[in-house]
């Protein structure tokens, strides 16, 4: 069964060589590239994906993102040469990678507008990856509505990568970086609170076909269902400073509902269960199947091998699994074949 | 079937009589005395109570967290008049309220100390409250040790409940309060953030006999199981700056192993999903039933009601709902009965 890992991570050679020369802002970057050689070096992706069977990858760059360390004159460079590079390895290896998500210099609003439409018109970009917050700022201001508007316009989707680093106040504590505590539950929780901000704010009124894939399986949507529906349709009965029921008001459905509206991948790092649990909450037809290699132990393998055995045993019909390995893909991301 | 909901919030009258004095620093609370009518009616408790067989609760006070809002002076007797007017209800409705779990003023932790062996020993409290940080603290500073100790020796549990109010920072973005996020996703953010506190800092190493009970089923563990898991045993590797390593090296366990550790209760709202998850995570042995009550959109039997379907429904022995229901309870918190 042909199987598109639809959020999987590269370092495109001419991205990296710039990308190291902006450090020192890039020591967990420098890191990441030594120590996990698939990010960069193909012979060893290449021996990655052939263990698995009719495996494909779309590409995506990997954290951090461009605006976390670029100038915007630099990001815009930056994004330019991560796109040119994915591009150039799809019409290398088509059978590898059927397509690949485009970087954006995110703080250059403008330039990030025009490069959506260079790499989705010039280079076959199937989608954009953006990050649950700009630098610190929420995706939802203003600055950034024309990136969500051009994607509605060509009617693909909006893959949100949840980032988060050390530095960003994660708690008003005295240790609040220590044991990575930001990456473990930090992105998860910043992911959640990006998708809160583009329901609340009325985006899925706005744009009814705007097509967003939330990373790890929604976030924490599925599990607190329960906060997501009678909780948050209680919104305003925390607060004394404000009337929050009007935005229940100008909301044309429950919270919970435009939740359900999100994509979600199955970049679980090998949770059966709670594979099950994003599955009932988003429906077959809104998950698509991703491993978010190569940042398993293993360093590429073994996050791809876990997930193919949690989908390989879903109690779902062949029709429903096939859907989910490729063919909610393939109808999403517009693929040719 | 006998059914003990282990996390069930009241005010005491001569709590809630001394916080209203309080305000303004207690908005909220005012608010939800006033929206939430079983918080202080015991009539109206009792109806609700009434609607479910062989349904009991055990007591504890509602958000938000004494020293959230009261000078050490004002916590050290707001919780003397919890725990005294809770130990009250226990001795006139032992049959409605098995026990109750102390309140403590955790910003005198001296203080906090003498009140778990007054409230565990004079007045027959089965367990302590405490929240997710106190105010603003992780909860393994030096100055609460003591309290974990305390509970160590009575070989009774820690219930922690989350809290993060709206005015703390959330996230370092214009709007970061909005929505009510700060309670949907912060709440068990929170939550996880002092559980992770708790392993990392060997509290379970050094007390292998701890008992800790995580309100809203053990928060993000269980369907980030792949990020505990496979993700914290790479710890380190996303770092530069410190050699994180050495954190593993010192620990006993993997990671995952020690929230295992920790107990959870049904408290999802009405997520079945979820709930299965949360348990295959925990173990019939370490869940526990509660509903949370009042805090639904009915103001009290919704909650109750939809959780008891929930357990009703979930794909266990009759033994094994037993436990859950009543059989955990009775022996973790040592109840009489």
């Amino acid at each position: 069964m042909r199987k598109v890992d639809v959020f999987t991570h590269i370092f495109p050679q001419r991205y990296v060589e710039r990308m190291n020369q902006l450090v020192p802002g890039l020591k967990d970057a420098g890191k990441r590239v030594r120590g996990v050689p698939m990010l960069t070096d193909l012979d060893i992706r290449f021996r990655v994906m052939d263990l698995y069977d009719e495996y494909e990858q779309i590409l995506s760059i990997a954290t951090p993102p461009i605006e976390a360390y670029a100038s915007p004159a630099d990001a815009v460079d930056l994004a330019k040469r991560a796109n040119d590079g994915m591009a150039e390895l799809v019409r290398r290896y088509p059978e590898r990678f059927p397509s690949f998500l485009a970087a954006l210099p995110m703080n250059a609003p403008d330039e990030a507008v025009r490069e959506i439409h260079r790499a989705i018109k010039d280079l076959g970009a199937c989608g954009i990856q953006i990050f649950s917050n700009v630098a610190g700022k929420p995706l939802v201001l203003p600055e950034f509505l024309p990136i969500f508007e051009a994607m509605v316009g060509h009617d693909l989707p909006i893959f949100i990568h949840p980032y988060r680093d050390a530095s960003m106040a994660d708690y008003p504590t005295e240790n609040r970086s220590q044991y990575e505590i930001w990456w473990t539950f930090g992105w998860p929780y910043d992911t959640s609170v990006a998708m809160a901000r583009i329901v609340f704010e009325g985006l899925f009124d706005r744009w009814p076909s705007l097509k967003i894939v939330t990373h790890h399986m929604g976030a924490l949507a599925p599990y607190f269902e329960g906060r997501l529906g009678p909780g948050w349709d209680q919104l305003g009965a925390r607060t004394s400073d404000e009337d929050l029921t009007v935005v229940l008001k100008r909301l044309k459905k429950r919270p919970i509902d435009y939740f359900r509206m999100f994509y979600a991948d199955t970049a679980l790092f090998g949770a059966y269960d709670a594979t099950v649990c994003g599955l009932k909450f988003f429906g077959v037809g809104h998950t698509l199947f991703a491993s978010d290699a190569p940042f398993d132990p293993e360093k590429g393998p073994m996050y791809i091998r876990e997930t193919i055995k949690i989908i390989d045993q879903l109690p779902i019909t062949v029709e429903e699994r096939a859907r989910i390995y490729s063919g909610n893909a393939v109808q999403l991301l517009k693929l040719s074949r």
